[in-house]
């Protein structure tokens, strides 16, 4: 109850005090004046939104174009485990795959695997589509006045086409790529990002992700994560990795909007 | 313990009596000579084997060429939700797509569907490869004079790519194909075809299998089931469909076979 109303003073004021302060004035908050002050603090919520396999459905061409291009490496690796590692940074998950099979590491080997898989993907690209009820969460959220940002692990070179296929232009909508951070998922830094350039608290923001990846992203900053099925990971695979929700798409979740957040 | 004893009998004497029978005469055998034929009575274990995403690496290859098998037909449908079905019988595949799209459902379009399925699959065939461990598993079961048999949802003009692959001859292995039966999985018609092609009840078999059809077919007709993770589905789906164990892929469970009928 005393971390609820911390969030919530801290999103009431965010740019009044941070959080250590607001957490001081907690402490010497007595039940009286806690009482007659909780009616006016509420999280507005932002929502914070992965692209592939959470607004575009490109999971499954991402997945074959790692395929193709750790092939042309020579590098044989099966395609579930690298279904399991889509939605992290491209170069974690290439070291992450070099060292798990044992293949020399080197920033060249990285660079080529980059480029191929990007090649690939971009012969895809004209299959990519919007998830069922993408384009209307979007427009809902924008409708109500909440304000929604996309962060992505992808390089403005790949997210393009996926941009485009939802009707959505980077410069008018807060859209955080790969490119503009040190570290992509897990690491939460695209998530900081996000919220830094809608001008709100991190504990505001409602993470939407379709990976493990993106729900330990959230965690790790301490936004919260929501889970959806349409990326192929399992509801308890989501679960497990801290998603507070789960639904199946965003067709599913613009249903439940008001479970987590979507109240103005 | 009675149900345990009731199958070790049925498994040692599988050619005398059949399940009922061997039940009328667990009825009367008291503990004195339950203790005396113990040690006699084991299961001798047979494997049975789904094919793609089980021994092959092909299930994300399906999964796209149905997506692309349904675009051709206008049917729009999110890519998860055909990896969701991918295992099943194809007819029964198409039939439950078309039901919850709304499309309407005729015989001329199931077909139409099957064949620019299969048509889009052969294209990708090149690309197959045997999971890692399949060929070994094979072998070492074969060696071990353990046997095995393939019973798979597809029919042979989509199989015949993947068993190439894996280096089988169906005219030298028991291979069982949605040709030779009334219904695919998860009926369970392919695992009690393939049990009686090898001449034991279907108590005795084990089946390997990376959806959740091969676990809910397993356990309609009491066969042991067996998930690998290397058809993309996550843990807790595979144990939740009735999945006694859990492996990565082919040569994770040769790694522990032992627990699960290995030992002769």
């Amino acid at each position: 109850m005393a971390c609820r109303a911390v969030l919530e003073l801290a999103a009431a004021e965010p740019m009044l005090h941070g959080r250590s302060k607001c957490c001081e004035r907690m402490l010497v908050l007595d039940t009286a004046e806690l009482s007659v002050r909780m009616p006016t603090m509420r999280i507005e919520t932002v929502f914070l939104f992965d692209l592939d396999g959470t607004l575009v459905d490109s999971v499954y061409q991402h997945v074959l174009a790692w395929r193709e291009a750790l092939d042309e490496e020579g590098i044989d690796l099966s395609i579930w485990r690298i279904h399991r590692k889509i939605g992290m940074s491209g170069g974690l998950f290439t070291n992450q795959l070099l060292r798990e099979t044992g293949v020399e590491i080197n920033p060249e080997r990285v660079d080529r695997l980059r480029r191929r898989h990007a090649e690939a993907f971009l012969r895809h690209a004209v299959e990519i589509r919007p998830l069922p009820g993408a384009c209307d969460l979007m427009a809902a959220l924008s409708g109500s006045g909440t304000r929604w940002a996309i962060a992505t692990s992808g390089r403005m070179e790949t997210v393009a086409p996926s941009l485009s296929a939802l009707g959505v232009d980077p410069a008018k909508t807060f859209v955080v790529t790969r490119d503009q951070v040190k570290y992509a998922k897990p690491d939460p830094d695209l998530f900081l990002a996000a919220a830094e350039r809608l001008g709100v608290p991190i504990e505001t923001a409602v993470v939407i992700g379709d990976s493990i990846w993106d729900m330990l992203a959230a965690r790790r900053c301490r936004a919260l994560g929501v889970g959806l099925l349409s990326g192929g990971y399992g509801l308890e695979e989501l679960e497990r990795s801290g998603a507070a929700r789960v639904y199946e798409d965003p067709a599913d979740l613009l249903e439940h909007l008001d479970e987590v957040g979507g109240r103005r």
